[in-house]
């Protein structure tokens, strides 16, 4: 109970929520838990994403030219399916449903589902599904189907299939985008197996999946011929043999999966065509799999005394997701840590500040996770520097939102659901995201004393983020005080003062202030630890020169931090005299108000001039 | 003098061994120091590689598939040449040279050329040459060119181009073998510069190049506008300009280079050519350059006090090109060491044991080094579990020639380029290689301390390789010994025993057999090491029971050492009844004798023959 995620009945409309909650991955590439039998029709969302498998598109909208880059939904690897005699494909939405189980085993990794249904024709079935994407070989998954005759006999058809016709409609919103991303380059029969390839088509990555489908009847493999029956984008194969009452067999459909951007390759189709060959039965791979979640959960798991009887459920599901989206096969991907994992569209898989939340755990279980996500800010650095010199500022600025090659991907406009129209959007003046860099690495650092990586990547990154703050600051003599203007604090109802025309952003937001004033004192602190010799190299090397760490001396001590007049500190300067806001007046009209900022919106308000805050997400 | 490698005249057939001693690289990509004004001429062999950029080609050839992975000649970013009016292509070999000084400057990383010449038409000029490969930004390179028209005024023509049309025919003996890897993907201008993009026809990497080239006259930017020249697999432009006697002009080339195996891109043709219009002059960017070469020696620099007045010097120069094989820009790149370095095609690349030889130094300076190279061997560790397996061993057996996925790359046939004969090659019997693996680990750690990489990476490997020895293995219950059997010590000359039909390998080598004795008694004591989870958590992993750690011990005590009769230990079993060789005969005969296996091969003699040792390279 505390280690499964249970349903036991089927919920057409909670369908898509239970695909994330039990999607399955291993930090190399996610699938979300979509039925084996579906598409992509409005209940069901098939999913395959890779740990940084971004692709850039343009689209023409309003007259406005837009790009984003996306998490792309790669082909789909499940599709496994059966019809009996000349009968309809099986899907679920289309039969009796008699009982229905569907386990989340979180301790084992595993996915199943146990399934008794009756069709148009009287005939019941029973199946009995399981799947896993494997954390021992981040290459390969199984999915495993039993099917039992129960009360009739006749000849069934099985169907395994790669799709690559797939395309990026997770998110509603952004099906006005253009969301073509793949090219199929390959897609034909190989021995005893299938293969598709596909190409991003602006990034270029590569995918080759090959997949090898095998039938069981009493433990022994009774595969019959298979009749090839792809398409263009689709490579699929149709199996058929007779059935008798009461009996069953068990079709078993391994994957292999690799890319172009893969160490240790030649060539992916090339890969994933040799490993295909290699591997044995479902069983011995789950075996491997079950093994390599046994350790990491020797390793990660927490077990609470809690009143709430699904405290622990909660928790490990919790810990589950982040070991999918984080592994130690992440490591050589250079990929940072997604707000919403590898599990869906939403965010686009962009990499914002959520790393704060998830670091502490990982600092002390397995901290090579963290610093190879912190490489992956330290191999963008070049492009941080970039950013501040477009803007006028010294140092480094890290993006908002990142991808793939570290540049700004928030969008400076945003298209509102509800009204359709495009709203300015200055959420990527957070530069708080800077200041969130800097304490992950500090913090790293405290957690594991690791000074080479301090020395040769930490430390750069550090002193270039504290320059940055530095050289945004203004000393505002009046006060004696460095102010910092024009920027958005983690509260995303605010992003501009309300009143005066075309203003961006916000002035001296406590939160940003504060972690300023922290950023510098511990670069300063950084720059003291090294030996002699290494803090002229790191002077050299950045050109840093000993009047600006004065200066953050001096700044460090002197950031203006708000107050209201009783005494609160302020979230931002003025932040006091916006206007109360109707809460009880909106809760009663919308219900659901989080997204007060697209409500206010269509009435042609907005949350800038309101007390009213956002989560920090 | 002691930082510097100088040549004070031209001489064409030193030419090619002058472009690999100056070749210049960063440890991602190594270009050799070939004239720009010339292209693969029998004289001149301009080489780009990338670091771990490998293809593989078929060949059918003596009516055999032979199947070779190389390490590909990219394209050719030097072309910069010029001509006086409508004379011919400036050409140094078509020149009479007044004057000439070549001049690699190791403290800077700079290669220079001075050269007077006079033409045909007795123009006198002088030129000015600089280029350098960054090692501050891994993807930049420069080229600068000054002309000065001594005696003459008129028009002066610029070329400057990419040239994608090369082919790998650095190595003579190759050159009957398919060597046409690359395939144009673009070729075009774009704002103030020209991109040229390939991609290699099987492994598919793509490399995206970007040039500018502008003119300078007493520092002011007078680049005229561009005559676009390009061919199918080149792209070229031109620039005119009138130049007056005693006048000069400085020419600066500016490129970038990015693969589609890079971290931190989107894509490399739009990488390429976002860092091109980013780029300043070739003076702050050398400086850079300079800069982290300063910092580079500072931590590597050794002076001897030697005699030799070269020594220092020659020192230098291996360290020079250590410190451009394998840099901090290697380690994202999944790369092993190779024996000759990136610095042309003789090995293919390929990865051998030569690491065993510059891990002492790069452990006690950057150990990061080491590590990252450790780690090109862990990532092909299930390679290496495989050909073990196929083998019918336990464990993990490593690659003899490694290259791109990890799988044996030595050829079980070569051709004697005396004889055009295919000769059985034993050499990947070399089972030795495991044991240097071994080696490496446990002294990185040693030299290291670091506990991480040796629970996590480094002792799966040393059991691995434990286990593979110890399957070899074979107990003789006559002596009570354990022999290791059909192997190749590092002496290449000795392969196979000259009297027995079909024998593969050699018995008992000592060097091998020590050496297994040493890596048993270490993987013990590294099980040992571990706390006891950690220990079954191991076990568990790859499957490792009680008795096989028991055994480890046992062959350990018990290893067959050979001797010779009067108690010197024997290279192999047998070596002492081998025939004593000929030298003063041969060697008055050939000259040179270092390929006897060669020479001995055309006589239809073999080296397993005598008692005559290859040295270990």
């Amino acid at each position: 109970m505390e280690w499964s995620l249970v349903h036991d009945s089927y919920r057409p409309d909670e369908e898509g929520l239970r695909e994330v909650l039990s999607a399955l991955g291993n930090g190399y590439f996610v699938t979300r838990a979509a039925s084996p039998d579906a598409s992509d029709d409005g209940i069901h969302y098939p999913g395959t994403y890779l740990a940084g498998g971004y692709n850039r598109l343009k689209t023409w909208i309003s007259g406005r030219e837009v790009e984003n880059e996306d998490l792309v939904n790669f082909p789909n690897w499940l599709p496994l399916t059966f019809k009996i005699n000349d009968d309809r494909w099986f899907r679920i939405d289309e039969v009796e449903i008699r009982s229905y189980r569907q386990k989340l085993d979180l301790e084992a990794g595993l996915l199943t589902r146990r399934l008794s249904f009756s069709d148009q024709s009287g005939r019941v079935t029973e199946t009995f599904e399981q799947r896993f994407v494997s954390m021992a070989d981040q290459h390969v998954a199984g999915l495993s189907l039993e099917i039992r005759a129960v009360n009739w006999s006749g000849r069934l058809q099985v169907r395994s299939a790669i799709d690559g016709g797939v395309k990026n409609r997770g998110v509603k919103r952004y099906r006005g985008l253009n969301q073509h991303h793949l090219e199929i380059l390959e897609n034909r029969e190989i021995r005893e197996a299938i293969l598709l390839c596909c190409r991003t088509n602006q990034s270029h990555i590569v995918v080759g999946i090959a997949a090898r489908t095998r039938i069981y009847r009493n433990g022994e493999d009774v595969t019959p011929e298979a009749r090839n029956t792809s398409s263009k984008t689709r490579v699929e194969e149709e199996f058929t043999l007779d059935l008798e009452m009461g009996e069953s067999i068990l079709v078993e459909k391994i994957i292999t999966l690799y890319t172009s951007i893969d160490p240790a390759i030649s060539e992916p189709m090339l890969e994933a065509e040799n490993k295909i060959r290699r591997l044995g039965r479902f069983d011995e791979l789950l075996a491997e799999h079950r093994l390599t979640w046994k350790h990491l959960w020797e390793d990660f798991d927490i077990e609470l005394e809690a009143d709430d009887p699904l405290a622990n459920l909660k928790l490990r599901l919790h810990i589950f997701h982040l070991l999918q989206t984080i592994s130690s096969h992440s490591i050589d991907l250079d990929v940072g840590f997604p707000a919403r994992g590898w599990h869906g569209e939403a965010y686009r898989g962009h990499i914002f500040w959520d790393e704060l939340f998830a670091f502490p755990f990982l600092n002390l279980h397995t901290p090579m996770l963290t610093r190879s996500l912190l490489l992956y800010r330290y191999r963008r650095l070049p492009e941080a520097r970039c950013a501040a010199r477009e803007a006028g500022y010294l140092g480094a600025m890290f993006p908002w939102q990142s991808g793939s090659n570290g540049r700004e991907e928030a969008q400076r406009l945003h298209q509102n659901p509800r009204s359709g129209r495009w709203i300015t959007d200055n959420t990527y003046r957070q530069r708080h995201i800077n200041a969130a860099i800097a304490y992950n690495i500090w913090h790293y650092y405290q957690a594991t004393e690791d000074h080479e990586f301090m020395y040769y990547y930490g430390a750069e990154m550090m002193l270039e983020i504290a320059r940055l703050f530095a050289s945004i600051a203004r000393h505002n003599q009046e006060i004696d005080r460095y102010e910092i203007s024009g920027i958005v604090g983690p509260d995303e109802f605010h992003t501009a003062y309300p009143k005066e025309a075309h203003s961006e952003g916000l002035n001296n937001n406590a939160y940003t202030n504060v972690l300023v004033s922290w950023v510098l004192i511990r670069a300063i602190e950084v720059l003291r630890m090294f030996p002699e010799e290494r803090f002229r190299q790191v002077c050299e090397r950045i050109g840093l020169k000993n009047g600006e760490i004065d200066r953050w001396d001096e700044i460090s001590r002197k950031l203006r931090v708000p107050f209201h007049r009783d005494g609160i500190i302020s979230q931002f300067e003025g932040y006091e005299d916006l206007t109360e806001f109707d809460w009880e007046g909106y809760l009663e009209k919308y219900g659901d108000i989080r997204r007060l900022d697209r409500i206010l919106d269509v009435e042609g308000d907005t949350t800038n001039r309101y007390k009213a805050s956002k989560q920090a997400d």
